[in-house]
């Protein structure tokens, strides 16, 4: 189908938006808690371009997609604090010190986070350590990766025929079991988002059964969500540790559970085939 | 506090964006589903701002905030469907019947909802109309209320201290119930958003201590989230109730339960007290 023509991208708008911003005036140190989304730079909001193109120095983490980073002006500091799972490049105190000492140097300092800063995040400890020091700041929210995989894989969280409610819930393995509240996840009626890594899929899955839900409960894995090198596998309870398995994911993925997935097989409109990862995403007419 | 001089406001982008669009080439109809975000604009995402640009005509509820639908161009038709409760300006059958018949037209529909369309939108219904119709379609996730409240309240919707998980709910008030699954709320280290009016409220506190929740359990009100009419009221489960109704709070409303709602004596950092609408949120230094 056709495109409006001359849209301008979003390396355009920053350009724009950077050409009015100018030298601040002198200014205390501050910091800015900003939500980058999940991965697809147009999901960035107006608030968070704005805050990057005038922030001295910018901390970020892996979630951050390169098409996020390359809106930050070629002028502006950037300093990567790791966080990728056993591979943290600062630990959390560092991070939590370090924002301190920069905003102390009088810096406009950016703490840029994959998703919003508010859900799995840690954002909390953060402007916590902020406060203490009597450091201004300020929180811009962001699209959850939940949000945004599920607008891009054609899954509604919430529908009034199967999901009154939704959850959102981090695990971690750890000697082969997950400390969840599984009798709490396992409800009928209710979506279930897992942020994690594949590893502890099996675990999972097999717990939710164990509690109560039915193996045919449709659940669905995303890798990439929102990018243009976005797979879905979908499945079961108990068939998606297996697809999942043989689709070869790596990550980050983001696990959606619940009768809401099946609408994916209407509703899909994503084919993310697009060679350029900034262009808008394709559109196909749903079958 | 200083800020930085001379950033341009939401409606200097839109303009921008705007001249930049240009006439389209001839097309086949199609709809965007997209979400408007919680009030603040400049909490739309690049792509939201982008599709209203181009949109022939906009259907929106009274949820779209005036500052968002003042981003769009004057130009562009405006069709107002309602949803307060009990105000139904067009009923849900009658909204996804039109959304068909504008696309079908060659139209470019903007379909902008409040917070974000998956969750507690029906945009689900909305866009399985639209498949089952073979019109285009394409959904853009928005800040969820939750998330926009959290970020302006100073309320983390998760902490590693005190809140693992997060579960968002709607509940509607019949017969003095709610058919909420109180067993699956009332769980320790977890944060509940209720997106639902007022008066629900002491239903909703009665019945979270009655399975479990400790009376003392922090809780807060919302009124107007992210805008500058913002007003949040703290309580516990015992005390909120009454300490909304003496507030006098209308709505629109967000319920926040959990001990993460405790962090916001130390977290909070927006003064909602700006004249204009649509600057940038003031800062205080916290205390």
């Amino acid at each position: 189908m056709s495109r409006p023509a001359d849209r301008p991208t979003p390396e355009e708008i920053a350009e724009l938006v950077r050409a009015r911003s100018g030298d601040a005036d002198a200014h205390r140190g501050e910091v800015y808690l900003v939500g980058a989304g999940p991965g697809d730079p147009e999901l960035l909001t107006l608030r968070a371009l704005k805050l990057m193109q005038c922030a001295d120095v910018t901390l970020y983490d892996h979630l951050v997609s390169a098409g996020v980073l390359a809106l930050l002006p070629a002028t502006t500091e950037r300093i990567y604090v790791g966080k990728r799972r056993a591979d943290h490049a600062m630990r959390q105190e560092e991070i939590n010190d370090l924002l301190v000492q920069l905003a102390r140097t009088g810096k406009r300092v950016l703490r840029l986070k994959g998703g919003d800063p508010f859900i799995f995040g840690r954002g909390g400890e953060e402007i916590d350590s902020l406060s203490a020091n009597h450091i201004p700041f300020e929180v811009v929210p962001g699209i959850t990766a939940a949000l945004g995989v599920a607008a891009y894989a054609g899954i509604p969280l919430t529908h009034r025929d199967c999901a009154q409610s939704c959850v959102f819930v981090t695990g971690h393995l750890k000697d082969g079991s997950m400390d969840l509240d599984w009798p709490a996840l396992a409800r009928p009626r209710q979506t279930i988002v897992v942020y994690m890594g594949l590893t502890g899929l099996p675990v999972l899955c097999g717990q939710l059964v164990e509690h109560g839900l039915a193996p045919e409960t449709p659940a669905a894995v995303v890798e990439e969500g929102t990018s243009n090198t976005q797979r879905v596998v979908t499945g079961t309870l108990k068939t998606l540790p297996r697809l999942a398995e043989g689709a070869k994911l790596h990550g980050p993925t983001l696990t959606i559970v619940g009768d809401v997935v099946r609408l994916r097989a209407r509703l899909n409109w994503f084919t993310p085939d697009a060679p350029a990862p900034q262009s808008p995403p394709p559109k196909r007419v749903p079958a």
